[in-house]
């Protein structure tokens, strides 16, 4: 457990401090405090200072990152092709999942990223291969990155049988969360591909993350179906509807019977925005208390070229798409892609305050909205109190 | 005029080749050609070769780069009030259009900017101080960037007398286009702003580059005023509408109506895409022949904190924004970042081939696309065959 003096930052952007760490824990924050022996002290010449940022959806397993430019091939963009064409294409490639993910989180906490919840694809072809290369890299990064993972059904759950099976191996090996993907879409049955990840949940005592892509009236009765089975089996706080792109597709006054029920259930959002369809209402959502969540999605992957890395990118763009130009409003995406993250992990020793766990980034910048807007290099990143990057390079190897 | 040797590049991620200069302009491309005695040698370690960048639509004169962040502060975004906030801003605080310009300048050229057209307000209450102010800057950095100034009446023209005398002035003082902006819904007369613009193109032989953010039909009806003005003074190829989101906010039979006119009076368009609402489609637009362009319009201003210098980023959200997942579909993006914006600002030597005039950047990658979607360090910059930027940092100073 690791002691530390930050000198000079600026959290948040607000005024000028120091920052004493003491087995992993921010013990004092305040101006001017003194060095003390056999503890190593860093200067953070007045830059900000950020809560660590919190990835809350990956797909470690299944980026190309270092394999080479992979051209984008899938004729059509429906959901089931990129699929399909992703299992394929991983197979007969070999791509491993352990070295794969490893580039990502190594990557990732360069970036200033302390927390990673990641999906990981698990399917009849692959079998658990994906969710063990995963879990491996999970353990060697441990002290860098606090991870959970999801079993996700990416192929299909009931339309491929055996899944469920290898779903329940994944939870006894470790997954936090148990996925689902668009019920209807994919699966072709929302209520038996709902009552089977929630009974396998709620007998496994893991929460839940499901993909939910559907549009519009669609993809709003998946939310009614979710939030139904969530209040029947108790598991307020313990549900996160991912992308749920329906909530920005439908009447207001549907969206808020809508926001309703995921307060009543503490229903979480994990919105990474679009890049061309309507999604999450952001600001609303944020407004009327439901817990939010952001992340990268896949990156370099076969999906497409876009997604990146980098969280102050991601906030970048939601921010950009959302329409936010007060520094307030992208503080609020901040707020999401940090503390909302955080809450939806369930760790609660984050934050950028005194005996919470000192996981902290320090970036040039005059405002959380300029870091957002430059990406600069993150000058250091902290985990448990531990410098684990510096001015981009990791400093644990 | 200078000499240079590029040894091991990739042009545009084909096959390596070695490009060889003299005076300026590229007189050889192929597999290993000899040093010569008294020619630098450089090595481009087998990275991409692209073309110079082209920022066809920019607004030098009016960042805040190096003045601290600037928070957004217009209560509700409606172009008049981001006028009128901005111009009293600039007054105010007295921003100099000359240090800003140059700063903007300095900074495109580290990230491979060869050309940049710049709109500049022209205003009664300015006059031409920032016109004035961005001469002096074009001057300083001319063997960095090759420029053409619009004289732009940002605050309206028709609503503000003394505007169209000040525009006059600036075409004498040197500007190449005259700028024009909303004709009904700034100007409140689409025929007489467009003539008046159109008249002072005529007399004093320069092009025109018109502002239109006017939506659907109304936007659409100022496209036309255009079109028929470019035939009746036989202006065509010298006219750029920009924006022109209404291209994406019509019906398709509209829509090829107007691509038409485009074509047959060579009317060209910026598009620099919309954070969220509708604009030109792109690939319908290039493919039926229209000649495009893009820019980074004005960064780090007081009109909100999202654009960028890196035209690379300016393609990625271009692409993100359009749907395009394919290389090639990307590449079509890179095409217009370059040779559409050298052809709209009339520049015949410009090109990534022999004979042309050598405005080139060497970066990692192993394709375009992959440049475009990770922005890397502009390992070399090269403008008429001198190296003005390397890793980031200027060699000309």
């Amino acid at each position: 457990m690791s002691n530390l003096l930050i000198k000079n930052v600026r959290p948040m952007g607000k005024a000028t401090v120091d920052v004493l760490i003491k087995a992993g824990f921010i013990v004092k924050m305040e101006a001017n405090i003194k060095p003390e022996p056999g503890i190593e002290t860093i200067d953070g010449l007045n830059q900000l200072l950020l809560p660590g940022l919190v990835n809350a959806h990956a797909h470690v397993d299944k980026n190309l990152l270092g394999l080479g430019w992979h051209s984008y091939q899938v004729p059509e963009r429906r959901i089931s092709d990129l699929v399909n064409y992703e299992r394929n294409y991983r197979l007969d490639n070999n791509i491993s999942a352990k070295e794969q993910s490893a580039k990502e989180i190594e990557a990732a906490s360069l970036l200033g990223v302390t927390h990673i919840r990641s999906h990981v694809d698990i399917d009849i072809d692959a079998g658990l291969q994906h969710f063990e290369g995963v879990l491996e890299s999970k353990e060697a990064y441990q002290d860098c990155i606090t991870m959970q993972l999801v079993a996700f059904p990416q192929s299909g759950m009931l339309i491929r049988r055996g899944t469920v099976d290898l779903l329940e191996e994944a939870i006894k090996l470790g997954a936090e969360c148990i996925g689902g993907l668009d019920p209807s879409v994919i699966d072709r049955d929302p209520v038996k591909h709902l009552d089977t990840i929630f009974a396998l949940a709620d007998r496994h005592g893991v929460e839940l993350d499901i993909h939910l892509h559907e549009p519009g009236k669609l993809g709003a009765f998946a939310v009614e179906l979710i939030a139904e089975r969530t209040k029947a089996l108790g598991l307020q706080g313990k549900v996160v509807i991912s992308h749920c792109f329906c909530l920005g597709q439908i009447d207001e006054a549907h969206l808020d019977d809508l926001i309703t029920m995921l307060l009543e259930n503490q229903i979480a959002i994990m919105s990474l925005g679009s890049a061309n369809s309507n999604f999450p209402p952001i600001k609303k959502l944020y407004e009327a208390g439901v817990l939010l969540c952001t992340g990268t999605d896949g990156v370099r992957d076969t999906w497409g070229p876009y997604n990146g890395i980098d969280m102050l990118e991601r906030v970048k763009l939601l921010g950009y798409r959302s329409g936010f130009y007060r520094d307030e409003e992208v503080e609020m995406l901040l707020d999401i892609a940090t503390y909302g993250g955080a809450k939806v992990m369930k760790d609660d020793d984050y934050g950028l305050e005194v005996a919470k766990r000192a996981d902290l980034v320090i970036v040039a910048g005059d405002t959380p909205t300029h870091a957002v807007v430059d990406q600069p290099v993150r000058n250091f990143v902290i985990k448990s109190g531990k410098i684990v990057a510096q001015t981009g390079s990791s400093t644990t190897q």
